[in-house]
């Protein structure tokens, strides 16, 4: 099955100026103005294809095409039109259009599948204006209670709930599976710079990394920078230094796919003059092995401890996440790989280091992914590119493994 | 001469009333009506001891006691009755006090002085509510553009020309000497723990120390942080935390009185999911001497180029304030050390690591400083503490000191 190129490039363009930004990105927060409008296009696509639509009462949107079985169990093919803040204009947005375009080739060329085929466009992946991140397909796979999740609220004070219905897509059926899905397939940009780096056309991927992230406060004495001789004193801060060096340090010591990041920090008083009194800080790390995860965070605390005797000061922690990683099934990831391979493309098998909608579908059905190349790795920013080829190719993946995992009727 | 401990201990008490907090400290901001009830009652002090007073157009407040030689340079001695926001009681107001005491044993036992005495509370030391500190005695002594420091504002955007006139402590005289000085004097709480630790009885101030701050900035790559290898990051966040770990260790490879302190950090965007973009923070060190404080200051410098080389990030810096030590004058010195001998207190002669107003005044004139003990080197807290009987020790050495340079005349 061949997709159409130039229509599925000037879907993907389409959907860039809604909520497109000067910069050449998009800021397009979920269940925004902007958001309602490309909602509004997906639905009207959607239509068009003859779909039956249905949108759940947490947003999230479905547009199915029947099977030759109607009760055989669908094929889910989807991703996310919501962005980041001056996000780029790839991120989700590439997995729902290649869903799209996959369900037009079918309809173009007559392809009818034994299993029915339903793409979906999830609510808020980004977790940007409202949290969590990936909170639409985490409802639906039920690891969110709903009522809790429409109580979240953003900057602003408004909750999910009323943004909701704001926009008009706060729907009727229950945000939750309707029956047993055969499989899950998401096409998204890589976001990192694997692909780009081995110079590969399209990449497959097979689960998703464990992590950990958490938060240490250290308590010292805030005293005079004058006054206090170095060896009086409690430096919250020099602690706080010490354990984001070694988180620096620590993956190197455990593996090549480990990652661990000291993203956020908070000082106390915060002035030139004083001694910090007390620092708050975050780790996080990351690794396709559970126990990598745990052996890191074992370590960081550690680095705590040592540091925290050092300094003389006092510290405590404290759990902010946690996620087991993910091995996607055998046979959806085959699909992906036989596809690619089948197609001529260069492809790498690789763990996603990000979260996505996937891996709350994972829980729900036989799930893979298909990376596109994301150049430079950059994303969650205006400068986010993958080149029209590489969007070409992964949409061409996607669609081929779905075809196979939806099972085409000869006619 | 023996001062009145009852009648000074009790004019501490007095003027710790005045901004008093439920803590036992003081929040009495420059400016404030808190201060302006302080003024007014040191003001009710001087002219109840028929001092000569005046208050200059900055709000510094002097009492001028005649000496038999009216035209004879005369000796100040002073410092400050404003406070840190909940302060402690000591800092600043046990220095006036005593000046005030010294003042009120010439009147009580009726001892004339060749030189004219006059004693003085400064404006704005603590430079908390407007910056800078020290701003006072910093204009009166030249150092600063009255009409620059008159447009200086609080958080509140109030200018302190504003201030001073909603209080009625804008004066007529003119922010300068009026005539040649012969000497200045300070008592000031040490705000450090030497005294407190070397089990001293009263400080003999030498100095000042030199010092200089300054801020760095870097800037990488903000990225994803489950996403970006270890070797694809430019992280900001971790060439800050190995210069910050350095400013710590450099101090100790220099000298015993050399401090270093990195106080104040901003992170961008400070997310515990992205990968630090860009990072600013404060250094500043401080030592007696001027060459090992510039040294500290190319080798922080050494530190973030290498820093910046390591995480593949820029940087650039900026100086943020600079003074050289100050050397108190061999004269002003001798009298305090031999008021400390003469009264039999066991004393230590140190160098201030803090600055004071003293530190202007010694442009003006020959200067020394009194430091009375500070419990555990605790200050700007409500936690300050300095027992009686060491204020009582700190105030009869100043007092001494100052009539020996005020030069007594037999009767």
């Amino acid at each position: 099955m061949q997709i159409d190129r130039e229509r599925f490039l000037g879907a993907m363009d389409k959907q860039s100026d809604i909520g497109g930004t000067e910069g050449g990105g998009l800021h397009r927060l979920t269940l925004s103005d902007a958001d309602r409008r490309a909602r509004d296009w997906f639905l009207d696509q959607l239509e068009a294809e003859g779909l039956d639509t249905r949108i759940d009462e947490f947003g999230n949107m479905f547009g199915r095409r029947a099977g030759t079985e109607p009760d055989a169990e669908p094929v889910l093919v989807g991703s996310h039109l919501d962005s980041q803040p001056y996000g780029g204009i790839y991120d989700g947005a590439l997995g729902v259009v290649a869903a799209l375009e996959f369900v037009r080739t079918l309809n173009e060329q007559d392809i009818a599948t034994r299993r029915p085929v339903e793409i979906v466009n999830w609510t808020n992946e980004e977790g940007s204006r409202f949290q969590p991140a990936m909170q639409g397909s985490g409802v639906w796979a039920g690891a969110h209670d709903i009522e809790q999740e429409y109580a979240s609220t953003d900057a602003d004070g408004n909750t999910l709930e009323e943004a909701l219905e704001e926009i008009g897509y706060r729907g009727e059926t229950p945000a939750e599976p309707q029956e047993a899905y055969d499989s899950y397939l998401e096409l998204h940009i890589e976001q990192g710079p694997n692909l780009d780096e081995a110079d590969k056309d399209v990449g497959v991927v097979t689960g998703m990394v464990a992590f950990m992230w958490g938060s240490i406060t250290f308590r010292g004495e805030a005293n005079h920078s004058g006054s206090t001789p170095m060896h009086h004193r409690s430096d919250a801060l020099v602690a706080a230094a010490d354990v984001i060096t070694a988180i620096r340090r620590i993956p190197g010591t455990l593996g090549p796919s480990t990652v661990g990041t000291a993203g956020y920090v908070d000082v106390k008083p915060n002035s030139i003059n004083v001694i910090p009194g007390e620092v708050t800080f975050t780790w996080g790390f990351r690794d396709p092995d559970d126990d990598v995860v745990a052996e890191a965070a074992e370590r960081v605390l550690q680095e705590a401890e040592a540091a925290a005797k050092r300094e003389g000061v006092d510290w405590e922690w404290e759990e902010r996440m946690e996620a087991s990683s993910v091995d996607f099934a055998k046979r959806t990831v085959d699909a992906v790989q036989t596809a690619a391979d089948d197609l001529g493309y260069d492809s790498m098998q690789l763990v996603s280091g990000a979260g996505h909608d996937a891996t709350h579908l994972a829980s729900i059905c036989d799930t893979a992914m298909v990376f596109s190349v994301s150049e430079d790795g950059k994303s969650h920013s205006e400068v986010e590119y993958t080149n029209p080829d590489d969007c070409y190719k992964a949409a061409d993946t996607l669609a081929n493994a779905a075809l196979t995992l939806a099972e085409p009727v000869a006619e």
